[in-house]
C-alpha cells in the first residue's frame, strides 16, 4: 500500500501525507538517518519519543553488516532495529560513488555535494569499480569484493523490507566530465528500468533523477524517470558546485516532475530545507542532523540567535558556555532542554562522556522535526514564505 | 537530616533505610557511579527512569572539571546533573592512591584491590605525593598541580552538595609493607579527625577504615574509626590480594563495628555483592557495571546460564549471537531487554553504533538494581542464605 496526497500549495511548495502499510508521514519531511539501523547514537525508542514519522536505512551497509540472513530471521530492518514506523532505504548507489571516484577524487560525502567546503583528503585507491553491469565493491568493513547490480540491489531491499526503496543509480562526482556523467546516466536509465523490473511488488520503488550539474543530462533524466511507472521520484547528486547550483538543479528538474512524492537524497542543513521545499521537494534524508551533534555543533532557533550566517548552531565546546545555566535552545520543549544546561552538555562534550552524543544527538532531532511541523504548518496556513524570509534573512 | 534504621537482619546480612534530605535509600545497595556527574554513556533522565535511588559522584575528577565555580552556579552536583535523589560523594583520597603508588607499583585500579588479574601497564612517572600534610597531584586533563588535604576535601565536597560525604584518607597498595601502610594509617586517622572538624555538618560524613591487609591495622583502625562521631563508616581498600583475603578483612574489621551504615568502597561484582552482604556491608559503589557493558559483557540471570564462573555475563561480541533473536537475558524486563534482541546489540557493537553503549549500560545497571531489589527481599523473607546459594553454586 503506497499514496500521496497534497493537501495544500503555496508557491511551488507543498504538505501532504505519504502513506503506506506501515503508516503516515506528513511532508515536507526530513528523514532521520539509521545508516546501519540506528540512527546515530540514539535508539528506536528514541526515535518514537522523538515522534519520528519514519527513518531510513542504508542497503550497501545493511548488506555487509549483520548481512541478509541475519535479516530475514527479523523479517527486515523495522524487526531487527524494533522500529514500528515506515522506513525508507537507499539503493546501494550512492556508496558506488563515495567508494569510487569520491575516494579517487579526494573528496568526502559532502564534499561530492559542495566541493568547496571539501576536506583535502589523502588519494586513496578506488574500494568501487563501476561496469554497464552493474557496480563491484569493496567492504569497508573487511576488504572483501562484493558484485551489486540492479537486481541484486532489489533483492536486497527486499530483505530489509523497507517501504520505500530506492533504483539502483550511479551518483556522479562533481568532477566527472560530461562524457563521463552521460554514459553514467545512461547506466542509471538502465538500472531503473532493470529496478522496475525486479522490485518487490509490495514496497513502492522511487526512481532517481541523475546528470550531474549538466542542464540538457539532468532535462533529459527528469523526463525519461518521470515517464517510468515509479511511485515517487528521488533527486541525487553530483548537485553542482554550490548551493546556487544545487537550486538551479531544482530549478531544471522539479517542473518536469509530476505530483508524486519527491524525494531530495542526502540534503540538508536548515538552509537547505528552506531552498528546497520552496522549489517543490517533499523529503529529505541527511546524516549531518546528528554528525553535527557528534562535532558539537547544535542547534538554536532564531529568537536564541540561530542566523543563516551561523549555520543556526552553536558550538558548545565553547569556553563562553562554561557555566551557562540555560538550555541549548531555550524555549525548546526537548526532553534535553528541558533537563540539562549548555555548561552541562559542555562539561560532558569536554571530559568525553558517552552521554554527550546521545543528548545532543537527542536535541538537533528533536529541533529539525520540529521545524519541519513548523514549516507543514506555515504551507497550510500559506505563511512558508514569510516563515523562510524570517529564518534566512 | 541523616538516620539509618535496621528493618531487618539475616546473620550478619540486614536490610535497612537511609534516610537524607533527598530521599531514602533502601539498602544493601549498589550506588550507581557518575564520576564525572554521569553514570558512563547514561543521563540522569535514564537514571530515574531506572529507579537508581541515588548516585556517587568523585571529588577529585569534579573538582578539576568542571570546577568549583561552575559547581556552585548549579548548587552542586544534583543540579548540574539534574538528579534529584540522593547523591554519595567520594573524598579524592582513592586519586591519590591511584595517581601515586598506583602509577609507580604499575597497577591499575582493580588490579589495586586483586592484582593476582591486574594488567601489566608500563610504569608511569607519579602523578601525586603524600605527604603528612596531604597530597600533592597533577590534573589528569591538563598537567596543573593541585594539593588537598582534609580540609580542602570537606570544602569541595561542600560545593559538591552530595548527601553523604567521605573522610579525607590514603588509600594504600597492595604491595605497600608493613611500615608504610601503618604511617599511611596514621595519616588517615589525623586526616579523619580534621575531616570531622572541617566538613559541612549539612552533610553526613563517613569515615574510613584502612590498614591495608595487615590484621592488627586493621583491628586499630576500625575500633578507631567507630569511635570518632561519623554517621557512617566506609571501608576502603587495598582489600589485599585475593577476594579471599577482601572477606577475611570484613570479618576483621565489621564485628568491631556499631550499627551505623557500611560502605565498602570500589566493590563489586555479583559475588562480592553476596559475599558482602553476608558480612554485614550495606552500600556498594562501583564502576565495573558500565565498565562491563562498554566492553561487551553484559549480565545475565543463573536461570540463563549466569554462573559465579562466567560471572553471570555473556560476551555480546560472540558470533554466536550473530542472529540470536532473543533479549540479553530473557526475563528481564528492562527498556532493553523488552525491545532489543542479542543480535541486534552485538551489531551494534560490532559496527560500533554509540547506542550500544547507553543500551548495554542501561540494562547492566537494571540488571544489578533488580538483583538488590531481590536480595533485600530475601533478607526481608529470611531466605537471603538460600538464594546466596543458588546463585554462586
Amino acid at each position: 500500500m503506497f499514496s500521496f496526497k497534497i493537501l495544500k500549495k503555496e508557491g511551488k511548495a507543498r504538505t501532504g501525507v505519504i502513506s503506506t502499510t506501515h503508516g503516515k508521514i506528513e511532508t515536507p519531511y526530513l528523514i532521520p538517518v539509521a545508516t546501519l539501523g540506528s540512527v546515530r547514537a540514539l535508539d528506536s525508542d528514541d526515535l518514537h519519543a522523538l515522534g519520528a514519522q519514519c527513518s531510513l536505512a542504508n542497503t550497501y551497509h545493511l548488506y555487509l553488516r549483520p548481512g541478509e540472513e541475519v535479516l530475514k530471521k527479523f523479517n527486515g530492518v523495522r524487526g531487527f532495529m524494533h522500529f514500528d514506523k515506515p522506513l525508507f532505504s537507499d539503493s546501494g548507489g550512492f556508496q558506488a560513488f563515495s567508494l569510487g571516484f569520491g575516494m579517487e577524487h579526494n573528496i568526502n560525502k559532502l564534499g561530492s555535494i559542495f566541493p568547496e567546503g571539501r576536506r583535502v583528503l589523502p588519494t586513496k585507491k578506488k574500494m568501487a569499480k563501476v561496469t554497464g553491469k552493474g557496480v563491484k565493491f569493496q567492504s569497508v568493513y573487511d576488504g572483501t569484493w562484493h558484485f551489486m547490480d540492479a537486481k541484486k540491489s532489489m533483492q536486497i531491499q527486499s530483505v530489509l523490507g523497507s517501504d520505500v526503496i530506492m533504483a539502483f543509480d550511479e551518483c556522479t562526482s562533481p568532477l566527472s566530465d560530461k562524457a563521463y556523467t552521460s554514459k553514467a546516466l545512461e547506466r542509471t536509465h538502465r538500472w531503473a528500468k532493470d529496478s522496475l523490473k525486479y522490485h518487490d511488488k509490495k514496497q513502492a520503488l522511487y526512481g532517481i533523477v541523475q546528470g550531474g550539474w549538466f542542464r540538457d543530462l539532468r532535462v533529459e533524466s527528469a523526463a525519461f524517470i518521470n515517464n517510468l511507472g515509479f511511485k515517487g521520484i528521488a533527486i541525487g547528486g553530483s548537485l553542482g558546485k554550490s548551493k546556487k547550483d544545487m537550486h538551479q538543479i531544482l530549478e531544471w528538474v522539479i517542473p518536469l516532475l509530476d505530483d508524486r512524492p519527491r524525494h531530495l537524497l542526502g540534503i540538508g542543513e536548515i538552509d537547505d530545507i528552506f531552498e528546497c521545499v520552496s522549489r517543490g521537494i517533499d523529503t529529505f534524508d541527511c546524516v549531518s542532523v546528528t554528525r553535527n551533534a557528534r562535532r558539537g555543533s547544535v542547534y538554536i532557533s532564531p529568537r536564541n540567535g540561530g542566523r543563516f550566517k551561523n549555520k543556526f548552531r552553536i558550538n558548545i565546546k565553547s569556553a563562553r558556555f562554561k557555566g551557562d545555566t540555560k538550555p541549548i535552545d531555550p524555549g525548546c520543549s526537548c526532553m534535553v532542554c528541558k533537563n540539562y544546561s549548555r555548561a552541562y552538555l559542555r562539561h560532558l562534550y569536554t571530559v568525553n562522556e558517552l552521554s554527550y552524543f546521545r543528548l545532543a544527538s537527542y536535541h538537533n532531532v528533536y529541533f529539525m522535526l520540529h521545524l519541519l511541523d513548523s514549516i507543514r504548518k506555515s504551507i497550510k496556513e500559506g505563511t512558508f514564505k514569510q516563515m523562510k524570509k524570517k529564518w534566512l534573512m
